[in-house]
């Protein structure tokens, strides 16, 4: 089965057993709401390359992890749309869940949902314990209040930051994550792999300061000119459209490159590299090379 | 060392740990102010009592435990203040988390706590992984989305509602998760245990009921008189105070009559009878019994 197939109906399975008959039935819909359809489902499709490339023989822990990888991210997209942070009506071309069900509901899917995350990766670990334990460590750092996303959000309320230190908490921490996940549960360690999630986040945040400063609101499934509203730094204002257009080649370039030996190494780069073109849609990508 | 030392000195080494120097100063300040002081640690305690009276050998497995559960209370309390639930300003006495940090970070702060709470059990596990695993199922079923407090949290926004089962997942699971995570920190089956948590629950919600009618902001630490407000369902609008107050002494005795043959089983029953005695303030103790 292809990786995106799986991960959808690992998705479903989760969402469908988590929700179950006795979830109240707002919860269950703004949980639904919030994970499907989803976006383009990068980092666990990163996270099941690499436990490809690893040639991991543990299908079911790859797949819990990159679920719970998945959830977590869906979580920090219901908490960040809320009024309190960035306001956001629409989120992946759809009305965000707090405009559609309400901010209480909005609040507790999110929790709910990063409930669910520690719950499936610990129900597909039965085979493989140790490897589960090191998952739960590594997917924790990824979202937590040091260095990860709760820690890169939380940074936005400080008067001073370090640009490097909030981009890589919000945006390259979890992408660190859903790389780290696939070697760990191939049983290998994910020390040599850090490098290549780091730089896909950085890619990835790239790529969006891009899309933010020249795309529409259509493209990008949610409010566009952000970081100009909300005086956030980001890369067009620091380099230009040309400067950020060629430092997100070279910072693509550098994922790739950074991919460990073993044993799909080619196709593991062939890949990162044809995601990364669908970061920034073909009208703005002239624009951009 | 007594227990609730025990349970400080873990909680102070968690949060430490957890938010070291590279986490955000404010988001710091108000995960501290979430957690200490605390309140009784009414649940921990329990969890910490259970492992005792099942003769638990691996200490750190139920500390870990035991710190998560009451993590993960804080956590619920952070987010049930915001102004998009119950909009309460004051908690232990003291400003609730978004009046003094703001709402962001008091959602990030729940969060974090959330995330914090699966890791330092899975950080305690490493003597036992199978125990460890099954804590993570059961914590997780306890706060979650079915049945948990998160499920609790989203019946307030159904308009049809089943009263006991909103009593029972807003409250009365995190107390079966506080029992059970005992027992099964000690190698044992938690089932036995369902009733004592469930009872628990039950007369801690019913005590919570009294105060909200009878008591004052001082004395609870928290704003009264909110069931009202609120128009919500409880125990003393359904059957009075003398009624409720009835209902409360009962339900302490079928907490402690469901306690398994254990250990210590004379010892445990004794301290959940005495711990129920200090749900209520001597002062309207004598209203009530």
């Amino acid at each position: 089965m292809e990786n995106t197939a799986r991960i959808e109906q690992n998705l479903e399975a989760t969402i469908e057993r988590a929700t179950g008959p006795s979830c109240p039935p707002g919860l269950s819909k703004a949980i639904h709401h919030a994970v499907f359809p989803g976006g383009a489902r990068v980092r666990p499709s990163l996270s099941l390359a690499v436990a490809d490339a690893c040639e991991c023989q543990d299908t079911a822990l790859a797949e819990g992890a990159a679920v719970a990888i998945e959830l977590l991210h869906c979580a920090s997209l219901i908490h960040d749309d809320l009024p309190c942070f960035d306001n956001a009506d629409i989120r992946r071309g759809k009305p965000s869940v707090h405009v559609l069900y309400g901010e209480p509901l909005a609040v507790l899917a999110g929790d709910a949902l990063i409930v669910e995350a520690f719950n499936a990766v610990t129900r597909s670990g039965s085979n493989h314990p140790a490897r589960m334990a090191k998952l739960i460590t590594c997917i924790a750092k990824s979202v937590g209040m040091t260095g990860g996303i709760t820690a890169g959000q939380a940074w936005e309320s400080e008067e001073v930051i370090d640009i490097n230190e909030y981009h890589s908490a919000k945006t390259g921490a979890l992408f660190v994550g859903a790389v780290s996940v696939g070697a760990i549960a191939a049983g290998q360690d994910p020390a040599p792999w850090r490098d290549v999630g780091a730089n896909i986040g950085a890619a990835y945040q790239i790529a969006d300061d891009l899309m933010d400063a020249l795309g529409s609101a259509e493209e990008c499934g949610k409010p566009v000119a952000q970081d100009c509203a909300h005086t956030r730094p980001n890369a067009v204002q620091e380099y230009g459209v040309s400067g950020a257009s060629a430092l997100l080649k070279e910072t693509v370039e550098a994922a790739a490159d950074a991919v460990p030996d073993c044993a799909h190494v080619g196709a593991l780069r062939s890949l990162i590299v044809s995601q990364a073109k669908r970061l920034i849609p073909a009208k703005h990508a002239q624009k951009v090379v």
